[in-house]
């Protein structure tokens, strides 16, 4: 009986088409399958050195009071924690969080499931995930900053797109239970610095100088930094971002500002030598549920309105490249059938149809 | 050929003692070889939730500038990375770092090898890395904090005991390039909050509450709520402390404070029932190279005395466990001929060997 239903599985799957196979994908990603690992470790990349003038004497030493004569400051760094699975794919995913997150966002879903890092290691590729300068376990920053506990975690529940506090949205694709929404907050994690494009861009572009070729991924915020690596990188081979914040634009071709509820948009100029270095790579970008298509504010969601503002946006910087010579591709995934996905469409509940998206896109291009 | 070298390892194997077996150990934690996880994944535990007075209203957010009204915000987690080796054994080792560290501290040493959250899942133990709460990826933090980049690094480099800066300490176990170097100062990460020994001991404690029963591992810093943990959960089975930076001890029994160039240490009081918790469970120290063994200052070395008094008041726990029916072993390194060893002893270049030790350890005292 088992062996006759294995084989009508087999002879089914002649007949069901690419854009069908999700069910065998996820037989992929079985949580309960073993992971098997060539190595992993971590590492930090970039970064500055602060020296402070004059001589180091420990005799200066009082009670741990600071006497920072003539000593040092490691900072600006990134933190690197990379997985490399047995018989891995060509070119890792390197993965770059948002505002507010960690690498986390990568890892164990609030609800506990495999996230994106369990997922695509079981795909066979390998992962590097970053906590970028001045967050997370890259905790050195050069410049001082003050952390205060300021509540705002129902404006991101809204900005996030899980719902209007406290209601989850219609059909959304995170779960509802206490728990979930409890370890979601506490994935959040502060700035322990300003945020420095530069920097992040610095550390992410010494990051592929040290492991070469590879995928970057981003997330949100991530996004501009993810774009700009992508300039200054020609080991960045593809991006793949996730609702990401701003575009750059060539000179003289900046859309005009795009007004929401939750601020003026605006794209980030760059040169035409630079933003050509984009078209060079494929990219493709993929936006979630509860977006409205429209040119004006039509609701006063909070996360409605920001994503629209950036949808829009987004549309024109893929129209951009395209006019270029560009590969860009721009999904909607209610456009798509793929309903009820939240701004952390990596670790929602149909977060492996989210990857199956991504691995066949992958694959399309040629890189897995 | 190779069945007859086989058999020749097996006949040999019965005529090494014990403590000659370091070699096959070694070959354990070739790091050339797979690394087979049953699972792997990550979550917060423990914290608590601040919610702000009044009444959470979306249409008061003005361009991002904080409405506490009615928000909350969790902090005060502690976060936890784990994986599960294939046939992992019964008892997980459960990792919290020391002073101005994270997790990091257990991944991959400063000069790229494996260290001891590799090490010990080569060995077959599941392995639990914490960030402590205000820390790391578990940032936020209920209680406002200041981040300024001081300059302390040569300070760090004596307390430390790498050297007396910028010598080496001679023959030390720490690499001697600067590669190495700058990546032992970026592993350090700031505070994101003031350091709570009580917030820190229940997130700790709700981490063993959702694991089950394992055994403690704590750095430096870490000591203190890694024996308060003990207290706290009867799931910690063991506990083993790299160079602890201060004891309990029971009611009435306090040692006179510790003079020395760092500063006056003090033991921490707290009731006999509580101490005698710690009795029941075995409890291994250990100590490494450079510590002076005299009751005053005799040196300016801030490493040497930093941990002389340290080291002096856990020679006075250990003490105090035993006359109270525990069962505390202190090993100082240099004693059983294990030199070099700095306060890093679970990354510095000879790791290996201090993982057999407690390898050793941990069977004799049946918990592997």
């Amino acid at each position: 009986m088992i062996r006759y239903n294995m084989k009508l599985t087999a002879i089914l799957a002649m007949f069901i088409p690419f854009s069908l196979s999700g069910f065998s994908q996820q037989h992929k990603n079985d949580p309960n399958k073993l992971l098997i690992l060539q190595s992993q470790g971590s590492f930090t990349v970039g970064g500055t050195v602060i020296q402070n003038p004059g001589n180091y004497d420990a005799t200066k030493f009082d009670n741990w009071k600071p006497y920072p004569e003539g000593q040092t400051y490691h900072g600006d760094h990134a933190y690197v924690f990379y997985q490399i699975p047995d018989k891995s794919r060509p070119l890792p995913l390197v993965f770059l969080h948002g505002a507010g997150s960690s690498s986390k966002v990568w890892e164990t879903t609030p609800d506990g499931r495999d996230g994106f890092q369990n997922i695509f290691l079981r795909r066979r590729f390998s992962t590097y995930l970053v906590d970028q300068p001045r967050r997370g376990k890259a905790g050195r920053s050069t410049l001082a900053a003050s952390i205060d506990p300021t509540a705002d975690e129902q404006m991101w529940y809204e900005i996030f797109r899980i719902g209007v506090w406290p209601n989850f949205n219609k059909g959304v694709q995170f779960p509802q239970d206490a728990e979930s929404l409890n370890q979601f907050f506490r994935q959040m994690t502060p700035n322990t610095g300003p945020f420095d494009t530069e920097i992040i861009t610095n550390s992410m572009s010494a990051l592929f100088d040290k492991i070469g070729s590879g995928i970057l991924v981003t997330h949100s915020q991530g996004g501009l930094p993810g774009w700009l690596t992508g300039i200054k990188s020609d080991k960045v081979k593809a991006i793949v971002a996730y609702e990401p914040g701003t575009y750059p634009f060539p000179k003289g071709e900046l859309p005009e500002p795009i007004s929401g509820l939750t601020g003026v948009l605006k794209g980030v100029e760059v040169s035409m030598d630079d933003f050509m270095k984009l078209t060079r790579i494929p990219i493709v970008m993929y936006f979630g549920d509860y977006i409205p298509d429209a040119p004006d504010a039509v609701t006063n969601d909070l996360g409605a309105e920001n994503w629209r503002t950036r949808l829009a946006l987004g549309r024109l910087f893929v129209e951009t490249m395209n006019r270029h010579g560009g590969d860009a591709t721009l999904v909607e995934l209610p456009k798509i059938g793929i309903y009820g996905n939240t701004h952390f469409l990596m670790s929602d509940l149909n977060n492996i149809e989210i990857a199956d998206q991504l691995s066949k896109w992958l694959k399309e291009k040629g890189l897995d």
